[in-house]
């Protein structure tokens, strides 16, 4: 195999073989062929895109660079879900304790805030102690004893998509369905899972903000994972407006907890009820959807979840104590409310902005190096259809440096879209299913 | 500026400005950008185009990447003619002594062989001592001397080409009209002239198959030459077999001394005429090109472009000697001839395979690192149109070491396309003049 060969066939739209793609991947992870080569052959992708088979390769050969976990041994179906990202989406924190407080195994792997999103590891790392970086060993152990583990990405999973990941974000090549499929995926299964359920958002918070897009991105996802043998379906859910009430990882913490305990708000808890169902359903816990949401239901009503919520925390090291009283999370020492300057509805959110926001006063890194500040975030007081008068508070600004809060302040300002008549259409909380 | 914004407005087929590329190439020539950045944004180039004015500034930005040479204080207008490739053309080495013994300066920097195709650098080094590595004021001093000087690209002349070709090389960017004409023009405006003619090639041995290609690059090189204030033409020439009778780089001085002397095959010595023709037009040396024929046929006849040749070769440090005898220069100790096979007329030849031929025999590189048999080539017997009956030879191979013999002989024997009906069209030695 020459690398420039295959560089310029898929430039020519031409199709590469398995063996091809192995090849290069593997040449790629080993060092053998250099960044400059993969970057042009990620733009070829990008640009001349890659058939269903190629994708299914591609895949492969990125998931089997590295290990490939086996839990076979441990009771229970393994099941996973997986976020393509918005602004205010915690559902992980939330469905993780519920559906292995239904019996059902969960290893779940994370990543960090991407651009305007957040991200799972940054919310866990909110509560004191809590450690994400566990190894193998503990990650098993802790999922062995309580069903459930939080960790992120370690050297051993997947190493081909760490190195193209970096190169990706650096080259302008991010925004592949193709790459992006075989990226999550090869992650995923390399998690040892018998069942994965997708979140794949679309709107203006999310990174495919057009809805065939995300449709073609879930599509290719489910057919993906299926062809790997595991059980698959996609909600194609919305992010025109963000998730909930909060963002910001302490904030999320708190509000994924009061869900955990029948409390806040109801698109939060709907949707962690849906995608706890699907898990459910795929793990073959129960015979059908209906039946998983009131399973997952049953299980926040009884305090199940929320005390497995604790014993996850407890055994990745975390500051239990957070779970009774969220108080002490971090919290911000300043707010600030913005304002709506017109009577009238929320027509729609700007919702890409209300992350950049979050990022900008601390909350997200604009940097690979930045800190993040686990206490800042924003508080969301209206959602799209919501009436609003001149000068009732449209979000809460929490911040601890004033620094950028000006900058924070006008995107959010300028975020909502108010307009005089009610919107007449609201945007559903989901879709539709894909792969079911 | 963010290198990474650059690639993805060029993926998006969006425009860059002149200060942005001009930063992007400087960044990049001094290392700040690096490699795999900038071999996406080449890849995003090939697939999403540029536009007149993107390809005019990357060309002056690859331009003002090094000197640009002054000979405004020499006598005389500098003119140079560049050839895009192909195989058995030598027209530089004819050309070059003609037009400096009219009286016009030719400043000229070459290239050597790439793929199928020679190169004049290593044609001249087949002459005993000839040194194409002249320091720049050597260089300056041949031209004064006696009018033309020949040498290879120096570090000082366009750097950003010479690191941006390299990674083209390697990572699939090479067949981009706006890369080749930054390419090209870059190193050629750097040589302080005041025209430039050049020669597009077309046809089954050119780089540009398809004469609509070759004709629109010939306009884009004109175009920007023109931004940059220079005077310029393009030929539209033919390369559906080869030019003149002999491929090799020993053989092809021999046959440039032939039509130097006034011998020499009429293809050969009719196109170095008529380029000659426009290099003394655009130079003003004459008031019409046909004039200028009449210029380079009497500088043949009178013997002068011959001891303009000798005084080049002296200068530049090579045995004069081999002009009065050419046998002097490297020969082949074997021969083989590649017959026909059949009865009838050659209707095509797939040239590119007879330039492949002659690299196979030792006669260009396969690998950057390869060493170059100055001696071995291809001696061309027929011509498209010509009759042939079958075991009458077509080539003869000239040869040193017979290990990769067959393989070149196959190369040849299915290069050429015999009908039993003379074909009915002939190409054209030049298609057309752009930009007169």
């Amino acid at each position: 195999m020459r690398a420039v060969d295959l560089i310029r066939r898929k430039r020519d739209s031409g199709e590469l073989t398995r063996e091809e793609i192995e090849e290069l991947i593997s040449a790629y992870t080993r060092g053998d062929v250099p960044d400059y080569q993969m970057s042009a052959w990620l733009m070829a992708v990008v640009l001349c895109g890659m058939s269903r088979p190629e994708i299914a390769a591609l895949t492969e050969a990125m998931l089997h660079s590295g290990s490939v976990l086996d839990f076979s041994d441990l009771r229970g179906r393994k099941v996973d879900k997986h976020s393509t990202g918005g602004v205010g989406d915690k559902t992980s924190l939330v469905i993780a304790p519920i559906v292995a407080a239904g019996g059902l195994k969960v290893p779940m792997i994370s990543g960090r805030g991407l651009g305007h999103s957040g991200g799972t590891l940054d919310k866990l790392e909110s509560i004191p102690g809590f450690n994400v970086n566990l190894s193998l060993t503990d990650f098993r152990r802790v999922l062995d004893a309580c069903g459930c583990a939080l960790i992120g990405q370690t050297a051993e999973i997947a190493p081909a998509d760490k190195k193209i990941y970096a190169l990706r974000d650096v080259t302008g090549t991010v925004e592949s369905p193709a790459l992006i499929c075989a990226s999550i995926m090869s992650k995923k299964l390399a998690e040892g899972i018998d069942a994965l359920v997708l979140d794949v958002k679309t709107g203006s918070g999310a990174f495919m903000k057009k809805i065939d897009d995300a449709a073609n991105l879930a599509e290719l996802l489910v057919e993906t994972g299926k062809r790997m043998g595991k059980k698959v379906v996609a909600l194609l859910t919305d992010m025109n407006q963000p998730l909930g009430r909060k963002a910001g990882n302490a904030m999320e913490v708190a509000e994924s907890i009061e869900v955990l305990s029948g409390e806040g708000p109801a698109d939060l808890s709907d949707l962690c009820q849906e995608l706890a169902a699907w898990m459910f359903f795929l793990g073959e816990r129960v015979k059908t959807v209906e039946e998983g949401k009131k399973l997952s239901a049953d299980l926040i009503a009884s305090g199940k979840a929320r005390q497995k919520f604790r014993e996850i925390v407890g055994l990745q090291g975390g500051d239990v104590g957070v779970i009774d009283d969220p108080q002490r999370l971090a919290r911000a020492s300043q707010t600030l409310d913005v304002t709506s300057r017109a009577d009238g509805f929320i027509a729609a959110t700007q919702c890409e902005q209300l992350g950049t926001a979050c990022v900008v006063l601390g909350g997200g890194r604009e940097k690979k190096e930045d800190a993040i500040d686990p206490a800042v975030g924003i508080e969301f007081h209206k959602r799209i259809g919501d009436a609003v008068t001149r000068g009732e508070p449209l979000c809460t600004l929490h911040y601890n440096a004033a620094t950028r809060l000006d900058e924070a302040r006008r995107l959010v300002e300028t975020a909502y879209k108010i307009e005089p008549e009610k919107p007449k259409t609201i945007p559903p909380l989901i879709y539709r299913v894909i792969g079911a």
